[in-house]
């Protein structure tokens, strides 16, 4: 198990990161990505991090690598599912995760992917509830 | 890391199995999953197990059991993503995933679920490209 699986929901590829992550995982993850996107025609990837207790400047570093190499394919990336905690932490380090997106849910990142690109993506969330949420639930890092 | 995170996609529930299940994380897997059938009214259970090797019968197990309970929370449960080895090795050793659906990838079971409850699913699988499979690739797991 030293694959991260990659799922495809519609044109949107799917990450969940719930292993410790080194250097090898993260080489892995972001090749296999990569080839996925080409292959799949994928205009966005949304990396969950719900697991995550801790995102250090490694897993920083990777998030914004992902981030970059995607957009060169044309797919944008979405980082969700970040934990309170694992936010405080990043603003007070002074981590800035360069060019990534982020959001609150899966759901939210993929109505901000679908709103992004609306063609096909956007039937993607037309069921999903607006939860009682306000404010900025999106945001995009970037210094 | 001991808990395998639960995404929320419209009215279905996703949950991408990666680490090696022991008692204690196949315990709390399915109490957390009880829980957010509940709090979230979900129609459907999704379990991707595409980094998953081997499908002992402790897993088979859990997926049953998995599968029972939402059912009685009047949620079904679609097992997504199983290596061809790991299905050869299922019906070699004899071992039935009893009341278990299974597709072959996110998409079809997204598109299983949205045909048995059609409401609101459905519209999650719209903007799905029919890719080049045919035949048989849901079975039902019964014995």
């Amino acid at each position: 198990m030293d694959r991260i699986p990659i799922l495809k929901i519609g044109e949107i590829l799917l990450v969940s990161i719930q292993v410790d992550m080194d250097d090898h995982t993260a080489l892995a993850l972001q090749d296999d990505l990569t080839e996925r996107i080409v292959d799949t025609h994928a205009h966005g990837v949304i990396i969950d991090i719900t697991a995550l207790d801790i995102v250090d400047s490694f897993i920083g570093r990777m998030l914004s690598t992902i981030a970059s190499v995607s957009r060169v394919l044309d797919a944008e990336t979405v980082v969700v599912g970040m934990r309170p905690a694992v936010a405080i932490t990043l603003v007070e380090l002074g981590l800035s995760l360069t060019g990534v997106r982020t959001a609150l849910n899966v759901e939210r990142g993929l109505e901000l992917l679908g709103r992004n690109a609306p063609a096909r993506a956007a039937s993607l969330t037309d069921g999903i509830d607006d939860d009682a949420h306000s404010g900025t639930d999106t945001a995009a890092f970037t210094s």
